[in-house]
């Protein structure tokens, strides 16, 4: 390279903006960087002196000092003592900067973006975005009802630990979770849910998607086989199969996974069933069902999976028990949420695991995130520790009974003879199948310009013929709106163009 | 199968604890359920009648009743109308639960279970559980100073979303976050950073570690190249290497990453830099070297992952703005978190994603997990735009430069000829050369008799040859504390018995 004497800029003209918010030395600042970079200023060009733009624009030299600071600091420009300012020299400038070719994703990356995953399980995002859209009435699913939440309690909890004393929210908290949440949960779900476990064995996790995505990873290899319901939880299987996983649903009936139908060819690693209320269809897995299950795991060496997202969520008799207890052989982790029965937003759940997957889980979430935000969990220990939680649980229950039973019989009234259902007092939608031939996307459309949200059971029957269906939530609707939205999905499903597909 | 006349059970044993908080219905439901369960009541027994132990225990025959529905519901036992009720036909009663193999993990979960793959890189482990012990002066790093947050502002924040008006925390939020959050966040970062983006480019995460994660599974596939600084933070290496990448250590100097040392044979498709503040080294990146940086990623198709973790805490000049406005090609990913500024319990960051990057990345973190807690979304939102965030980062400046003014003036009196270390005005720590020869895990442990907590500098080194060096923390740390502790320091290191390995 040839070197050559510096050449000397002729005096640089800016647009100073005086009456602008941004300050006048960041003006002159970032004006002779993007002269720089834009190669206006070439290399080892010498600067005007700073008196010379003081006096220029009429401010004060030592603002213009400060620009020439930052863009020294920054390594724009090198001061040599006794002879001026230049552009540094060899600095490479960027060229062809939007003719560059696509990025290209990782295999994971194409896989989940390939049009076949896409489709074949897309009502997660269905779900995410219709929620948001505006009806007068809607019958989304996986609220939680917020005029009953208890705000005033919570708002007391959250302001406890929101004081200088308190240190407790100035350091990254335990990557497994609070301590006293963990302690909480694993006396609660012994209590109510019939969970036999160790609070060192209870995981925090910021939502069940984020535990099935972990357990995935720690368990499932390429190709390996998962067993999943049908009607299901589309939201696992999706992840299941991003993770490489072989699906084989498993169709239920009014009493949930069916044990019998799983083929006598699999040699799955994992099951995953929701055994307290079958989601999406409804009923619960009778205890034979249960302990044929877990003794098939045994003799697979597989693990099962118990989504218990709603089990709290019973109407007759007492919550049915967790499978996790029957079990003592380490077969069964369990999956519990606070999304359902407190706030969604909150974003928390739990996990709680065999003894032998603890330190596998800890360490892959440590990779993952170090954890969930600890006001949300000291708060929400103190609510089940203080008696708050169950307390609400009994409102809850008392309301959506109630709610559930206004559309029970709202059902019954104006869609007799168009719909069946399985009637379970559990849980916080109704999942109503229609008459072979009507077409689920019609009645949802109509049923959009009456302005009621319904939403298409279709997604969740997993590669089977899908009979149409709706799923209707009812925890977030008062009684008129479920006794009003019900009767205009009679008028639409009593109109003869129903049936067109 | 033959099938024989169900027998009868004698009378059953029940203990009863009439003072006990479990309902009397709880108990017995949980005693003939065990019973079952053990086979002591073998299948098709039929038990006693409801009266009968009603009689026997003194208790009225409701009580009795509400324990046999459960027990049907769950499908322990049938009750046939006239003949009585009967212990399910055909239960699988479990075996050997305790003697089964144990689980199989998938070949991830194996590898980061590795030795070998632990102990390469186990900083993260360290720091997170030395963190949590008891030291009179801790020099842990990465903390907030918890006195200057501003709580009664926080708690009014949160306020204004609990309230049963108010619906937003009884739905899911948005996946990519709150749209709020990220205009907030869109305009900060142009306005404070540099960086040039849109809203929707801005994607609200749990954390660094969760970005890392899931840029890993979009980017790297098997054996990629991932360039990494040494020293360098090594929790981005070991997600990198979790996700079976091939790390490429590049050694740093004064400034940061030195491109001139990236290894001429690479191909790494990722590369991770901390541009403007090493990590944990300290020094910037002059704009020079950003700019061979992007221009050496555009010219292999490669992407940058610029991690501004502390790039707000400069104590001189301005913050130096950060590497993804230089370019204009997408090659620049830029990760920002609240937990070095705000509180690290919160647990929210943000990553600001190149336009093609946008939609697999929604795509990937919907299948990890829908989204962060919506209240604290709201919360942040509202404390950037209604300015409590710049003023805060004012006051945190201020606080800062002074603390670790008078961390380096102690370390100038009370180290002198025992230390080197980069003396950078910018972020929360510093990190100290010990003369070859000394033993860190020596100086540490005597630090720790004297009641202080510092912290070994080697294992960032990444497959180097490490030199011993120590990180201190400065920012929970009162004036006194600091000069105390590096006064103690400055003992331990004068004793002859330092150098011993």
């Amino acid at each position: 390279m040839i070197k050559t004497a510096p050449t000397k800029a002729e005096m640089i003209d800016l647009q100073i903006d005086y009456k602008s918010d941004i300050p006048l030395n960041r003006q002159i600042y970032l004006q002779i960087r993007d002269m720089i970079l834009a190669g206006t200023l070439p290399c080892e060009t010498q600067i005007p002196a700073t008196r010379e733009i003081a006096r220029k624009y009429e401010m004060a030299r030592m603002t213009v000092n400060v620009a020439y600071e930052q863009l020294e600091l920054e390594g724009y420009v090198v001061t040599k003592p006794g002879s001026g300012t230049f552009v540094t020299s060899e600095l490479t400038l960027l060229q062809g900067g939007e003719e560059l070719a696509p990025v290209e994703l990782s295999k994971w990356a194409a896989r989940i973006q390939s049009p076949e995953f896409a489709s074949s399980l897309d009502v997660g995002r269905l779900t995410a975005e219709t929620n948001n859209s505006k009806v007068e009435i809607d019958f989304g699913f996986g609220r939680s009802f917020s005029h009953i939440f208890p705000y005033d309690v919570w708002r007391k909890l959250l302001a406890r630990y929101l004081s200088t004393d308190d240190a407790l929210l100035s350091k990254y908290g335990s990557v497994g979770g609070f301590g006293p949440l963990r302690e909480a949960i694993a006396s609660y779900v012994g209590r109510q849910r019939g969970v036999n476990c160790r609070p060192e064995q209870v995981f925090i996790i910021s939502g069940m998607q984020q535990a099935l995505d972990i357990l995935s990873r720690m368990l499932i290899n390429q190709k390996d086989e998962v067993l999943v319901e049908t009607p299901g939880y589309v939201n696992a299987a999706r992840v299941f199969r991003s993770h490489g996983a072989i699906l084989r649903p498993v169709p239920v009936d009014e009493n949930g996974f069916q044990t019998t139908r799983i083929p006598s060819d699999s040699d799955a690693r994992l099951i995953f069933v929701t055994p307290s209320n079958q989601f999406p269809h409804g009923g619960a897995m009778p205890v034979q069902r249960r302990l044929e299950l877990i003794q098939w795991a045994r003799s697979r060496n597989a693990l099962i999976i118990e989504d218990d997202y709603d089990g709290e969520l019973r109407y007759e008799g007492s919550p049915i028990s967790a499978m996790q207890g029957l079990d003592d052989s380490g077969r069964v982790i369990y999956l519990g949420t606070f999304s359902k029965v407190l706030l969604p937003a909150l974003r928390l759940g739990y996990v709680i695991l065999p003894q032998q997957l603890c330190e596998p889980f800890l360490q892959a979430k440590m990779l993952m995130d170090r954890g969930a935000p600890t006001l949300t969990q000291a708060a929400i220990a103190d609510f089940i520790t203080e008696g708050h939680f169950e307390r609400h649980l009994r409102n809850l229950r008392k309301l959506y009974a109630e709610r559930r039973g206004v559309l029970v019989r709202a059902i019954q009234e104006h869609l007799e003879g168009h719909v069946t259902f399985a009637n379970h007092p559990a849980g916080f939608h109704v999942m109503l199948y229609l008459k072979n031939g009507i077409s689920e996307q019609h009645v949802i459309a109509e049923m959009r310009k009456k302005g009621v949200g319904v939403y298409a059971g279709r997604p969740y029957h997993l590669f089977d013929w899908a009979p149409p269906s709706l799923v209707l939530g009812f925890s977030d609707l008062e009684n008129e709106q479920i006794e009003e939205g019900i009767k205009r999905l009679g008028d639409v499903l009593k109109q003869p163009s129903a049936s067109l597909n």
